[in-house]
């Protein structure tokens, strides 16, 4: 009895007009990038998605290591009493952990909480460790996975792990505190950009919205293809909320003990669902080249042809030489047409077509995965015909993403407008608010939309909150969003 | 009121000699790579330590891909109804993990450990997965951290949670399998002795000590100063027992359901402390050249006099970009003597010291971390030079770390002179064995000496087991072990 391969359990890809939410989870099995696990709640990444990651990784572990920044390890488990100590962020996390109640065979005297988010071990060791305002700042990060058990999940968006990477650093003035918060979330934009070809809205959050703990969340927030928005990273100020909870002191220049001021920031594999719902299409996964696990596939015509294995080789070898990420395709056992599907359904984002008539020639025939055009590239000088290529599509990408998001970003003046638009074409209504609590959250209760953020670029859109008639105090972003 | 700093609590190193076991914590400590944990058991691993683990990463992912290994990741968690699947393997592992009882605020139906090791969970997905031999192998490697719940601990030596690799493969043929698990196991013996400046004893692990659940277990052993050898890594052929319990079945070539067979295979951090207990001395770490996070640190002397700083910066940058990993030390806060110190204590290979005089002569004085000798290198082609002594140091300390270990293995003829033997000057003892799980039970019993393995280079050095008089079966290597 032979078993059902993977591959046959999605036929095809829905339609993303047709059903956005099934649209997606068949473009991330059908292309391998991660599997449910036997626990619920939790996934698998298969090579394919990891790749992925592992390119999100590198990016910013080198920017981390420019700005300063050194990777350390905090434990996986965390004794309830430390997650209790600072109030808010209890409150904000205890619901949602898991705890571990047995070691071995015994039961454990203290409950252990796997970490949510690590600033209460983080703080019990910083406490230990600083002496004297000359050690500062404390610069960490560490790539870990983290737990926080969710009752709805999505494979990358929402998972109860995830993977991701936590920065935590000690400043010794607010100033510099805030500096490092805006430092990272620097970081994270120009990697959207420049790594993901996604351009991102960045900004404040609300009360409301911050993290747990936090006197200023400030996050990056992208609009996906369906009009929902992805929180995609945050960085935050944490002031001295968990300091003074946790006692951390520094002998000051004054040869006073003062209180260090705090950050901490993450982004996690949460932001490969978002390359997948602003970039990708009906035919599967659309990768930004610098991203890419594979950036060029070169699939040989005719291929028994006397001569046109030898050209593919060379050909292959000069641009792995020049670390371009290239695959040669010259198994025997598909037909160059099967080739070109599954490529595109991978995303790859140039292929190469290579037969006798273009060796011939002294060309190369390049599929654009982006545009699904085909362009003509000199055999010559190949290296930079293709690297040039590369650059070009991840510029159109970006401006493409650019392009949707702004015409999915609207500015309403009535609650009325506000409820029928998010209905009818949903996406970023820039709009003034209040600032009052109480607003943000019944506009939530009737609607299901948040304010994403207080945008740094702020515009005077009118002078009332068109939700509740009062005073308007800023120009926000909202969204439903995931 | 002023808290004492870190590096006060330690103020000098034991020596080794006196303490063996408190002078490998005061290292650990005074250098700053690891700290203890609120969690008892669970350690911190501080910049300096993760830097050191890094450089272990960066070397064995780069030889994991070249070998067509892809990286993965597994849930953290696995229930309990699958950690029983493997009998010898629930056996090996239940005593020893902790337990998820509880995620939010609900009680779970089913316990969940947090994974001891991978193989259960990821034995479910590959059932799931595989299908037909054009798939095979399975080369998936995934770098994590894990849970044994230990008694007793050491930093990186023995802690309830370490960080590691574990690669786990599939082939379809006995053959493949046996030359994966011993491939892995040769990638190991390269990174030690070209990383980490560690010769390895290489060979099979007895019956009695192999891996829960596998055919066969190979492991490489290393020597420590105190004579006790430290399994560093090992690399299991577990043949078709985790496929059967699993059901992973595949369509062969012959159109029949077949079981693949299977490799896992892990190092972890605790390698680190193998790098320590085998080179470093009672000043401190001592860092294998291609291991170290700063390869060479500059202390320029009288640096106020005109000139010199111009100077070492220079030399700064052209070490730099030439791919060394250097600092320059020119704080004023602290005295060259300091600096010295401090450097040599941290494992620092080279320190070159540069002043007037060396500049004028166009010299650098190269102090060796390792013999302590100053060397005298042309400033000139300084970056040729500087590479050229690290290699050097690289292989002198190879060569010393080898010396030591043959000096500490012995040939033992009766159990009697075996027994004196490891109280008096004890090492690796290199003996013939019955084969017989009981003589090897009560020697351990006896003596706390365990087989370490039956290494791939046999001798025969005599007919009889010299602890129970039967016919010799094997040469093994025994040690007491950490």
């Amino acid at each position: 009895m032979r078993k059902q391969s993977e591959k046959e359990f999605v036929k095809d890809i829905t339609k993303m007009e047709d059903d956005f939410a099934k649209w997606y989870t068949d473009v991330i099995k059908k292309t391998d990038l991660v599997d449910y696990s036997p626990v619920k709640g939790f996934m698998v990444i298969k090579p394919y998605g990891y790749a992925i990651w592992e390119g999100i990784q590198t990016f910013l572990d080198r920017r981390f290591k420019e700005t300063g920044h050194q990777n350390v390890y905090f434990p996986l488990l965390i004794p309830e009493s430390l997650l209790n100590k600072e109030k808010e962020h209890v409150e904000g996390f205890a619901p949602e952990v898991a705890w571990v109640t047995h070691g071995g065979e015994e039961e454990l005297s203290e409950r252990l909480c796997i970490r949510p988010t690590s600033e209460t071990i983080v703080c019990s060791m910083y406490s230990k460790w600083l002496t004297s305002y000359r050690e500062l700042p404390y610069l960490n990060n560490q790539w870990c996975s983290v737990v926080r058990w969710e009752k709805a999940t999505r494979p990358f968006l929402r998972t109860s792990e995830f993977l991701w990477q936590e920065g935590h650093t000690l400043h010794e003035t607010a100033a510099q505190a805030q500096e490092e918060t805006l430092k990272m979330l620097n970081i994270y934009i120009e990697m959207s950009e420049n790594l993901l070809a996604i351009p991102m809205v960045a900004g404040r959050k609300s009360e409301r919205e911050k993290f747990a703990g936090a006197k200023a969340t400030y996050t990056i927030e992208a609009l996906m293809h369906d009009g929902k928005a992805l929180q995609s990273g945050t960085s935050h100020n944490l002031a001295q909320h968990f300091t003074t909870a946790f006692d951390i002191t520094f002998q000051g220049r004054t040869g006073e003990l003062e209180y260090p001021h705090q950050t901490s920031w993450g982004v996690s594999t949460r932001l490969i669902g978002g390359v997948i719902m602003v970039h990708s299409d009906n035919r599967g996964l659309v990768l930004p080249p610098r991203l890419a696990p594979t950036q060029v596939v070169i699939v040989p015509i005719a291929q028994k042809k006397e001569g046109v294995l030898e050209h593919v080789s060379v050909l292959y070898e000069e641009l792995k030489a020049a670390g371009v990420r290239v695959k040669l395709d010259d198994s025997t056992e598909y037909s160059p047409g099967w080739k070109f599907n599954e490529y595109e359904m991978k995303g790859v984002p140039i292929r190469l077509e290579v037969g006798p008539r273009d060796i011939e020639n002294g060309v190369m025939m390049a599929a654009r995965r982006d545009t699904l055009e085909k362009v003509v590239l000199e055999r010559e000088g190949a290296t930079e015909n293709v690297k040039r290529l590369l650059n070009i599509i991840h510029d159109d990408m970006l401006e493409k993403a650019r392009k949707n998001r702004d015409d999915q970003t609207f500015v309403i003046d009535s609650y009325e407008s506000f409820k029928i638009k998010m209905i009818e074409s949903p996406g970023f209504a820039k709009t003034m608010w209040c600032g009052d609590e109480a607003c943000e959250a019944s506009v939530k209760e009737e609607t299901g939309v948040t304010i994403r953020c207080i945008p740094f670029e702020q515009e005077n859109l009118g002078d009332t909150c068109p939700f509740c008639g009062k005073q308007a105090k800023h120009m926000v972003y909202m969204a439903k969003a995931y």
